[in-house]
This record gives structure tokens, sequence and C-alpha cells, in this order.
């Protein structure tokens, strides 16, 4: 000890930096590593992932699935209500985001999301009934992922709501999502009064049909190159979505100019597009999603397929371990508020647009959308360092999915739930901020981090089903 | 001597980095300051920058210059053709970008573009003819700028041309822009063959109409607004202007819609409009032309208000010395070029695009744009390195048109002829790059920098106009 204190120290401090500002106090040389145990010190998760750490079949998996992700090709088909175009949705069934939760422990938002569909499907006569009916059991719920389709916040389907129907040219799969209604009172964010409906009714009654003529005229709307030019304008294409929503408008509009509805209409639905700058989130979801899918179901990887809150819990999926969700309590968000409201108003985190981060955009891409931060919050040099944070956790890039601040390289994507267990890094996900309360709404937006215990989980069973 | 080489030796200098390399490389510390003498060593000049550096009616007249730039509103009010829209322009006056030039001085491609408008509006009747006529003393030329009007590249404009009619609601200046064709073969790079006139007549039969019943069921649109989102959308509003034709097309959509013109003609001006990603470009000129118009003919101020180039001659104005051009030959630009073509085939810098640079935007907004690199040339660092350079030679930022990877800061905006000659610091011009032949159109994109000699001139004409 004599010899060690009585030299010339030089420190290397691996940890906790409290033991590295103590010594640069003291006017001492160090040089402080920022490290965390892998699985946060959980020794059993531990040697799980030393076994599933450059394991071949691991490695091989994980690079069939991200090829696959890498080689899909969503591309925007159609509109129909939800009854017709999810396989499988029958009677009186409403969908939700996240992982499954029952009617007695879902949160405000997505209970109030719930009330306004069985409204707006004529369930019901008013609330206390539509709630009633609810919690009678007279619904039955599942979550919406359980049926090819995603929703922002609540992401609630009925079965005479519109859907986006999104095909995957290369494997063949479908996605399908909610269509965005716009920003404040909106039943995502679980509104359901009388204009919430209204603007409800008439997405049905006129602008369904104006984009079913329209998109009918064409071969399809490819999504990913909309994604791809988006990011180079300021977007990230989960809560900045200003550019791909006029590019989307763009794309659709010699199409919706000659789809021969009704000239009012064509102009209504124009204007309603053109006046939400959200417009184009649920069909980046929907594409997310059948990116995603296409890197389903392949034994022994490790990569993320799903990321989703029903506002309770926080749900996640692994290529590698099938049908099953890893979940944790829904964290809340660190955001910013809108005028009136704070953190004691919000809700956990909720919703299906983590979609977005898994398929490597939204948090993932910040640093192509700096501007963003006025709505999230931090500065542009946190976007940036949320980028560059990501590609620490995940399997590659997406040459197709470029951000030019970081001189064009791919988005991180390809989320490795060894590399979240292993570094101690989560995943981050910039996201709005529900009233805890039904019939609300959005009362801010912020950014949060998926919890560690959905990666630990997820990673002990993807070992155990590997028997390592 | 010895003394000063026999102690411990500690180095700053300044100027000519080589010496300062040979310390370090010796080993030696070393602190590099970046410096060039003033006015380049130009004594004279230097004289009159010091008498004008920090001279209370130079400041005074600059703080009103800046302040009205600030304050100017430009609003897009009609589309006209020229002969009616520009006050005093009639017969057969054909005007053009930059500073006064004679037939027999100009450059390839503004010939092109002149032959181009003289079969255009039938003066004569094939290529040969018009030249004749042109050089034969039969056209009246004079710089777009001497009418309010500004266009890209050759900037050639005729009677029966349709032009922008820009507005500003706060000061009751008018300026006017070109329409912009699209890229390829087109008028403003000096391309004149039958494709480039049809287009041309379609232009004025079509798309005018359209373009005027829309604009008259509006009370104007206001272009800073666009701008502003365009620059949060990875624009600089001159050779980027994918976001802003988005966002302007989106402004005008409902009034289309609504035009009354024929339903055909409308979706092909969508059409038109939502495939020329540059649309934009000279709505973005006529602004900024509006804006640096309401900052003119303040005695004493040594803010630039215009920056044009006729590809022969570069020109620039200040606010203080009225209607002359300060003149130096048109620089070379360090660009990309299109497949097939080179340095050799370029025309030196051409075109009053340099307007939206004199504005703040363009090469001074470049960090708003990475994007942009891929069109230009350089990195993603580069872009915010241009932006951070241009604000030592400017008066201040403008808050209307912030940068998000800069944090928000506005760009820098109002050249103060001072800074320039002080710092050796040149204005950055995102241009395109013209063929030099006539006939050819655009070869490439490129950067440039405004020539010190234009400052030196200007610098030295208004401490003459200022008696100092």
């Amino acid at each position: 000890m004599g010899g060690l204190f009585g030299g010339r120290l030089r420190v290397v401090n691996v940890g906790l930096t409290a033991f590295a500002e103590s010594i640069a106090l003291a006017g001492g040389p160090v040089v402080d590593v920022d490290w965390t145990p892998p699985a946060l010190g959980d020794a059993r998760v531990g040697r799980k992932l030393a076994a599933l750490t450059g394991a071949p079949e691991v490695e091989s998996a994980n690079r069939q699935a991200f090829e696959r992700y890498l080689a899909s090709r969503p591309i925007l088909q159609a509109i129909a209500p939800a009854g017709e175009a999810l396989a499988g949705m029958g009677g009186r069934t409403v969908l939700h985001a996240g992982p499954p939760v029952d009617w007695q422990d879902m949160c405000g938002p997505m209970r109030g999301a719930i009330i306004g569909a069985v409204l707006y499907e004529g369930w019901a006569g008013d609330g206390a009934a539509a709630e009633a009916l609810a919690a009678g059991g007279g619904i039955a719920f599942a979550p919406s992922h359980h049926y090819a389709c995603v929703g922002p916040m609540a992401g609630v389907v009925s079965p005479s709501m519109p859907v986006w129907v999104v095909a995957d040219a290369e494997y063949g799969g479908q996605a399908h999502a909610t269509i965005n209604e716009g920003l404040g009172r909106v039943l995502r964010f679980g509104a359901y009064d009388g204009q919430v409906l209204a603007r409800l009714r008439w997405m049905a009654d006129v602008l369904m049909p104006v984009l079913h003529a329209a998109l009918a005229r064409t071969d399809g709307v490819e999504v990913k190159p909309i994604m791809a030019q988006a990011l180079q304008m300021g977007d990230e294409v989960h809560n900045r979505n200003t550019a791909a929503t006029a590019l989307l408008l763009k794309a659709l509009l010699p199409a919706l100019l000659e789809c021969g509805r009704p000239a009012d209409d064509v102009a209504d639905a124009v204007r309603f597009i053109a006046g939400n700058d959200h417009f184009f989130l649920n069909l980046s979801m929907a594409a997310c999603k059948a990116m995603l899918d296409a890197a389903e179901g392949i034994a022994g990887s490790s990569m993320v397929t799903a990321m989703a809150r029903n506002g309770v819990e926080f749900g996640i999926r692994l290529s590698g371990t099938g049908d099953r969700w890893f979940t944790a309590p829904a964290p809340p968000i660190d955001g910013l508020y809108f005028p009136g409201f704070g953190p004691e108003d919000a809700n956990p985190d909720l919703g299906y647009s983590a979609i977005t981060e898994t398929a490597g955009v939204g948090g993932f891409a910040m640093a192509a959308a700096p501007a963003i931060v006025q709505f999230v919050g931090g500065s542009a040099a946190d976007a940036l360092a949320n980028s560059r944070e990501m590609a620490h956790i995940t399997l590659g890039r997406n040459p197709a999915l470029q951000i030019p601040a970081l001189d064009f390289a791919g988005t991180p994507a390809g989320i490795d739930a060894r590399g979240v267990v292993d570094t101690g890094i989560l995943p981050v996900i910039n996201t709005g901020i529900a009233h805890r309360d039904a019939g609300v709404g959005q009362v801010g937006a912020g950014i949060v981090r998926a919890p560690m215990a959905c990666f630990t989980q997820a990673l002990a069973a993807l070992a155990d089903a590997m028997g390592v």
C-alpha cells in the first residue's frame, strides 16, 4: 500500500463516477470509464448473457433477422374498415396498444378511448352505459399486435374504424394501423366527447372513401423512401412527421385530384391531411411493424421485434422467443407539458408507437430531427447523442434510412437484447404524454427509456429456449 | 535574444500557420491564431476601414438597416406577366441577372437564355436570327434588379413571362421573381430548345392562370414563416427547397382545389409543382429581395443589400451607397459535377440567387440543411462550420429564421462589408453550375465565395461618401 500511494498515482476509474470526481478534485490524474455491471449485476442473467454472447447460433439468427428487417419493403396499398381488413376480428372486439391487459387494470386514457369506441360503434348510448358494458365483459379486448395492427397511444381499434393496409412486397406480410386524428382532444389520448366521435365518423364516411379511391388509382405508395426522405428533412417519423406528411400528400395528390369522389370531399380530405403534421405517424408505424414482422420467428435471435405499452405495463418481444411478451411497469415520461399541466397529470408510458424506435427511427433517429427537442425537450446536442448511443445496442445500421447530421450514417437499428443487458443502455423513445384520466387527452410530449426488466426476462427466456 | 531563447518558450503565432507548425513539430508549445491583415493588407482601404469601425453614424445606420430587414414581411400576392407587373418594363426589353453587362460581354448561358427569350416572345424565328437581333442592338438589356425583380442563374425575364409578385406588408415595397422551371434543360441555365420553350409557354398559358386564380382566393401567402419552417426541415431555401416547396403547395392546396380553373389544368399545375423540389427557390429569392429592399438607402450603412452575378462579374450593393454596383470578376465554383461534366465545362459564378445569402439563408443557413452537402459537396461538419463562420461578418442574427442544429440560433444575417474587409472572411454561397456554352444547361452545383474586391471598393466608396 505504501509503495502504491508513495509513487506517482495515475488512476483509471471504472463505474461509479463519484470516485473519479474526488480524485480529480484533489488534483490527481484520473480517467473515468462509464461502465455498469452487465445485467445490472444480476449474476444469473449475467451467466445467460455470457452464454449467448458470441454464440454462433445467435449471431447467425440475428444476421438473418436483421437482413430480413432491412430487405422488407412496406407498401401502402389500401384503407379499409378494421373489421374487414384484420383477419379474425369479429363481433364486439376492441383492440388496444401494448401487451394484454384487462379492463379493471387499464389506465384512464385507454378506458376513455374504449368508451369512445363503444359509443362510436353504437354499442351503448352514453358513457356510463359504455363503461358498464366494457366492465361487464360485453367487449372482447386484445392487443392490436395480435391482429397485425398498430396505433399510437391507447391504440384503440373497433371494427368500423378505417385502418391503413401496408403490404410487405418482399416477404408478403401485411401490417395495419389506425388513421391519425390530429392533435388535441382525440380518441387515442383518451378523449371521447362529441367532437371526437364526429371526427371519427367523418374519417370513416368521407376520408376513407376518398383515400380508398385515390389509392386504387396508384400501384401503392412505397413507404420506406418517404421515411428516408423525411429523415433528410428534419423528421424522425415518430413525434415529428411534418415533412413525411407533406411528402405523403404530394405522393397522393395526383390520384386524389383524379379519384372521382365529390370535389368537396376531396378538398376536405386534403385540408385534413395538410392540417395535421402527425398524419404520417400511423403509416410510419405500420411500415415499421411490417419491417419487424419480417424479422420475427428466427430461432435463437435476440433481436427485439416489438416494444409496446398499454399505459400500465411496457412489453417487448424477441424474434427468437415467439409470441411471448416480456413486461415491466410502464415508466414515467421526462417531458415538456402543455400550459396548465404537469407531471402529476401524466399517465405512465402508453402506446404502440415505440414500434418506430424498434425499427430504428423515432428516438433512434433523433439526430435527424434536431427541431423535435422543442417538442420533447433537450438540446440539439442531446438529439445527436441519443442516436449515437443507440448504436451501442443495435445489430447494425439501416443504410436506407440515413441521418445527414451524422454524415449520412444509417439509423442504428435492430435492438439486440444482449446489448441492452450488457451495457445497461436502454432504448430511447420519443413519445406523447396522455392525461391519466379518461376523457382529457394529450398534456405533453417527452422522452422515456424502455425498462431493463423486459430485456433481462427476454434474454433469460431466450437462453432457456436454447438450452444454454 | 539569448535570454529569450534560453528560457522556457511559449509561442502565440498570429497569421501564417506554417510558423506555428514548425514550432509544434519541434515539440514546442504554440497557440496558433487564425488571422489575416485587414483589407488583405491594402493600407489605403485599411485606413478607411479603421475610420468606419465603431463610427457612431455607421453603427446607427446599420442598426436601422438591420432592423428594417428584420421587420419586413414579404407576402406572396399574385402572379402576373412581367410586362404588366414590372413598372417601366416596355417594348423589347430583356432583363438579366447580376450587374449591367452588354451582349458582347455576356457569358454563354446568359446568351442562350436571351436567345430563348427572344424566340419565346416571337421576336425572331430561329436561334441565329435571335442572336443577330440581340447582337445588333434590337433588344434593350438591363439588370432585373433595376426592375425590382430577381431570377436564379441567367435570370432572364421577357415581358410575357409570368413573375411572382411579393409585397412587403411592413414597408409597402414590392419584389418580383421568375417562376422556377425545374432542373435539367431549362432557360435559366442557358438551354433554349423546343422543350424549354414549350414549358415556358405552358407556364404562361396554364400554370399562371391556375396560380393566379388560387392566389386570388387567399389573403396572400406569408413567405417568411414558410422559410422558417423549411429551415427546421433541412432546407436552406437556396439550393435545397424540398420542404419549402411542399409547404408552399400545402398552403396553396385548398385554394387550388377551389380555384375554378379546369380540373386537368389544376392537376397538371399541382403535378408540376410537386415534381420540382426547387419550385420554392424563386419565391425565396423574391422574399429575400423584399427584406433587403427594406434595408436599402440608409446613409452611412455598410450593410450589403445585394449580391448578384452575371456570369462574368460579381457585383454587390451597400445600403449606404445607393444605386452603385461594386464589381469584380465572377469566381469559379468549387462543386460536384453531373456525370460527363467537369470544371472545364463550368461557367463562372452566375445568377441572382445569392440574394438568399445576402438575406441570411442559403450558404449562411447551411447548418440547417446538412443533406445539401450531397448536392454541393463537403460534409455535415462543413455545413455547420459555414453557418458559424458567417456570424463573424454579419450584423446580427435573424430570430425568425432559426437553425435547429445550432440550438435554434437565428441565421447570421445582414452582411457588414466592414466585417468582410476586416476579417478576410468571404460570404459563402451555395449555387448551381451552368455549362459555359449557350444551349447546354446545368452541369453541377457547388460552393463559391464572394470576391474581396467588391467589398474593399464598396467600403472605400462608403467612406468617401461620408467624407472620412
